[in-house]
């Protein structure tokens, strides 16, 4: 036997044992909800990915509500594309703060009011079946400065319609939050182009 | 002193230190270049993370190629919505490996032909100084089981246009692709949804 066909042979076999481990989980996994996923960690990516469940909530036509805890103030690409999008056919809205980063504006009071103003059109939308997806975009951050309640935070999820998706982001969740989540991932940043000088690239980071 | 003052001041204060740190971080990163941005590790939205970094790319206008080294077969959110944007608004071009998921084929001469194909369609996208971002998707799968050649990948990333841009994904990024990578996030799987029996849900995982 020559060795090409052997790799095939033994690639055969590991897909063949792969797929029995895929298709007896998908079986295993048969209750039908909304989940709430949880991006937090240091690392790039977090924003980024809950913009791409958007996108792809989006693509099916379901309802999204977009809450920015954080980043308002700033330009963003994919608030040029998705802002753009015709609202008949992608329903999508898209709610901030409206401040700069905290560390900018140095104002607590200020922060927590815009905050709770924000929280206010979110809970709205976890009280809609009509939403189909919430992205709570830096809420860890609106959490763990006190602008909001946590117990709050934790019944309007728990109380949410039962088809109804959230994605949370941010640095430092907490346990409390992590446990409150169906599906969490921590970015770990191995390694960042800005610690070596290299600018945060328009189109690519922001 | 009443206590919600000394909270402000107390977050005033810390926000200038912090506000300090940023600022000479930013001062520090003046290098303007594109950059390989790698998702890796078990957790979810490493793709979630690559379809919002395309669409923050399209937001600007910038030229995007996406090429998906493993599951061209499936449906999927995303592609609902970029693949109706109009092109000359947002110019977007999405390649597949029209294949399905490599444990589903369990042929290695057949999908190794396909990531072939496909590479040398991203290969002229990382040669073209009009593109501004490309995405590899799930490229690690193509380069763990061989179907690509590592010195070719390698080279074909430190040789592209300056100003271009490029997000891997997949898990299992081996340390030649770290290495090759200005930004790295591993995804950890902190939890996952599905292992607590609940069904991937449709417009949020796929």
């Amino acid at each position: 036997m020559s060795r090409p066909e052997d790799r095939a042979e033994r690639h055969k076999k590991r897909m063949q044992v792969r797929k029995e481990i895929v298709d007896a989980g998908v079986a295993k996994a048969l209750e039908e909800r909304g989940v709430v996923v949880l991006y937090t960690g240091d690392g790039k990516g977090k924003t980024t990915a809950a913009v791409g469940t958007a996108a792809r909530a989006l693509g099916y036509g379901y309802r999204v509500v977009v809450a920015q805890f954080i980043k308002g103030a700033w330009e963003c690409g994919e608030k040029n594309l998705l802002g753009r999008l015709p609202p008949e056919q992608f329903p999508l809205q898209w709610h901030e703060m409206g401040t700069d980063f905290t560390w900018e504006t140095q104002d607590f009071e200020a922060d927590r009011a815009a905050a709770r103003a924000l929280w206010d059109r979110a809970l709205a939308a976890l009280r809609d079946d009509s939403v189909y997806l919430v992205v709570l975009d830096e809420l860890t951050y609106a959490l763990n400065y006190h602008w909001l309640d946590r117990d709050e935070v934790l019944e309007a999820l728990s109380q949410r319609p039962p088809g109804q998706s959230v994605v949370i982001t941010g640095r430092g969740a907490r346990q409390y939050l992590k446990d409150a989540a169906d599906t969490v991932t921590e970015m770990r940043a191995l390694k960042h182009a800005f610690d070596d000088g290299i600018a945060a690239r328009k189109g690519v980071e922001w």
